[in-house]
């Protein structure tokens, strides 16, 4: 007889294969779809998506969830956890009916969409309207979910990304941040030197994929279980057997697509690293965006901005570019790599101001889905809080709250786990750095076998079999951190 | 309310949507995933495919089927034939139990791997007893199926690819074949001139490719809704809002990717006319292979290989391979393109000898599936049918019925849309020229404008509205005529 357990797992194993196929979809749509393909492409994936809806949502999964969990005693640990993801992703997708759904999804799509142009055309007036309607919904959403969840309404959609998320958490380790870094700023600006000397295009496209191709082996990608494509936004995506990375090049400056690469490979090297045991499985799905991001800030943060990787990599673009001089030397590479600046763009923001940006939005977003603040009232809130945490006005809501995606898509409780991610890999490398001292100088060789080794026993392999507080203990020894990083900053950028 | 034919209609929408997505998995599949995402992919796939069929077999459907078809004079003459297609295909669906189809699929996977290395290793006997599971299994569903459709078991398995396919209209057509040819074939033999000089490469892949490119827009497709990319086996996939043509390149004779790409070209342009009004319905998909193949033969046979067309290639192939002289003169690559002679290999056969090979395959195929002959005895009557036929004995089975993946991966009746296609493609293209006697001298000033309006008008947008015979009757005048082709072969070959 088959369990309620077994009639889960062959029901998520089904839900989350048609979830790989929207995957592959969406990276074909980035990277290799002609526009004349956008309307069935996206009716595909609206397909797609409803089955997967109605395939979690039916009636007998509810059942089986209730049967299973009164049997637990006798699952494995996996298993065990295999269930409680199972419970987390139903209560998530039945919290909100396919009436609600639908609105949200319009109201989004249409959103995003006059973003598109609101944003060149410096326009927030253009896309205010529909910006009023998501945040109302997405408040809508927030309070039904805080009441299943048992947590705050802003908790309850920081959830969907970081898994057991606290806000309170947040508050603590981000006024922490705010506390230590404009001081530390000022020092550091103070301490560097000249402005590095730019790199002098161009450099053809086809030399820049040879690089980044030849530094994702180096770092231990298998091209026998992915790909290196170019989109307008640089992503990870496909599935953890053929991963799909994309970046973009500008032809005047190679380290923009390679660093951008170097942090896809972040993101892939978790995803290839994932239990294959647990395929489809949802406690066999990466922990959570925290978790993601530590891996690709880790990778382009912690090690390949180092003095002793820089210097593989000098080796590297003179052989693979073809250049030479000392703009190419690791001297003028690594100054390059860590110039800090205050700017208005997160984009384009450097390790020490990243947190701020990410902080101004999480503030934002948290006011307006507490509905302390609506959304009239977002370039003036914004542009104070630019002023306060980096001392910058921003002439126009284009280099200010047009910026980013996020929000006018309905990505409400996401960018938290930028930073936190941020924090995440400084500890998590501190903790690998600890275990294997000779770390560094291993990637001073071009040899990321041992790090990977570490971190695939220590965090991809793990999944989702435990929380990411736990996680973080158990390979690091303690909960999240944050001292860590500021260590590492000082270590970095004032040799402290 | 909801009438049960608007229910269909949804529920059509759903399946097909995800059959599209299948589409572009597919097309991945072979053009782009590395090889170690199959597993995936193939996972991916067969979700996709037992989604769809729990989709179309659920109780519901034959309900809907039977309420709609109550209330069919309340129907459009596209509604009625959408209804017809669906109770077709979901006839199809229903008529093997889902025991059956798991057997089915198992056997001839398992018989198409040992297949890819048994035609290396001309080792038929490898194969062989995987074969006789794949026939029996084959014999047994068109037993079943033709209880259903109320036809011969052949002509139940033909029905898949040729819906309303009859092999009683097939052996007249062959058979009359069989008479006209072998004759023909000397005087054309006799008659042709010495071997035209073969061209004189390496022919870089790049340039190809833009050779490629610049001939698809002359004929007049659309990079806005499709790509051409790189396979093992060139084919036509994707979407019709979005086509993926695929060919392979061989440095030393440009003409084979270029004929190729132009034949699947032909197969795209079918596709791209569909009716965006019927997108996602039944009646909204290409009519069967016939015609599907008569839309590829038309281009590549009738259009591309006239006097006119190589006149206009010529001076591409000039311009953008960057060759000159008499091997690259129109005359020249004329006479390459439509040289004859009898050969052991399908894929390789000329215009003339093409359908002796397929007349072959449909004899045998018959035989097996109606139980007249064994699996077992298949490598003697294949030599044996050739050497009826072309007067050549295969000196071994990889150059006899060892060639084809047709047999061994299931495919039975499929073979007989090959040569009615060509056979449809002559009298169409016939149709069309009588209707606009400037035809050819357009092509030959690079204009496949007014082909293609016509066309479209005729074939394309006609979908699966009327049956392949209704539809050559309206288009052409009449049913399925060979005189047109023999004509035809005539015309061109004797200039008779």
């Amino acid at each position: 007889m088959t369990s309620a357990y077994q009639q889960l797992e062959s029901r998520f194993h089904r839900i989350n294969a048609l979830g790989e196929a929207a995957g592959v979809l969406g990276w074909d749509m980035a990277a290799m779809m002609p526009e004349g393909g956008a309307v069935a492409r996206t009716e595909q994936l609206v397909v797609l998506a409803a089955v997967r809806h109605d395939l979690l949502t039916a009636a007998e999964v509810g059942d089986w969830l209730a049967a299973a969990e009164d049997d637990a005693q006798n699952l494995s640990l996996w298993q065990g956890a295999n269930l409680r993801e199972m419970r987390r992703i139903w209560q998530h997708a039945t919290a909100l009916d396919s009436a609600f759904v639908t609105r949200m999804t319009r109201a989004c799509k249409t959103c995003e969409g006059l973003w598109r142009t609101a944003r060149p055309d410096d326009d927030f007036k253009a896309v205010l309207p529909a910006l009023r309607t998501v945040l109302e919904l997405s408040r809508e959403e927030a309070t039904i979910k805080s009441e299943i969840f048992g947590c705050s309404p802003y908790d309850a959609l920081l959830d969907s990304y970081e898994p057991g998320g606290s806000s309170a958490q947040i508050d603590v380790i981000f006024d922490d941040y705010v506390a230590f870094f404009p001081d530390f700023l000022g020092h550091v600006m103070e301490a560097q030197g000249a402005e590095p000397a730019p790199p002098c295009g161009p450099f053809p496209v086809e030399k820049q994929v040879a690089l980044g191709r030849e530094m994702m082996a180096v770092v231990g990608f298998d091209f026998k279980h992915g790909r290196l494509d170019r989109s307008l936004h640089p992503f990870c995506g496909g599935v953890p057997d053929d991963v799909r990375l994309t970046t973009r090049y500008d032809e005047e400056n190679f380290l923009t697509a390679l660093l951008g690469v170097l942090h896809e490979t972040g993101h892939a090297m978790y995803d290839r690293g994932l239990p294959t045991d647990w395929r489809l499985q949802p406690v066999g799905a990466p922990r959570g965006m925290v978790l993601h991001e530590s891996q690709s800030l880790l990778l382009e943060m912690q090690a390949c901005r180092s003095a002793e990787f820089i210097a593989v990599l000098a080796g590297k673009v003179r052989d693979i570019l073809g250049v030479s001089g000392p703009t190419y030397e690791a001297e003028n590479l690594l100054a390059l790599n860590n110039r800090v600046a205050p700017g208005f763009i997160r984009l384009d923001a450097d390790e020490i101001t990243y947190p701020a940006h990410v902080i101004l939005r999480y503030r934002l977003e948290r006011a307006l889905i507490e509905g302390r603040m609506d959304a009239d009232d977002l370039p003036m809130a914004w542009n104070d809080g630019m002023d306060d945490l980096l001392g910058l006005r921003p002439p126009c809501d284009r280099l200010g709250c047009l910026q980013d995606i996020h929000w006018y898509d309905g990505a409400w409780g996401y960018f938290p786990t930028y930073s936190l991610g941020a924090m995440a890999a400084a500890q998590i490398f501190d903790a690998a750095h600890r275990a294997n001292p000779d770390l560094l100088s291993q990637i001073g060789q071009g040899n990321f076998a041992p790090l990977m080794a570490w971190l695939g026993r220590e965090i991809h392999s793990q999944a989702s079999v435990m929380s990411t507080d736990a996680l973080l203990q158990q390979a690091t020894g303690r909960s999240l951190d944050p001292s860590i990083f500021q260590a590492h900053l000082k270590a970095r950028y004032l040799n402290a």
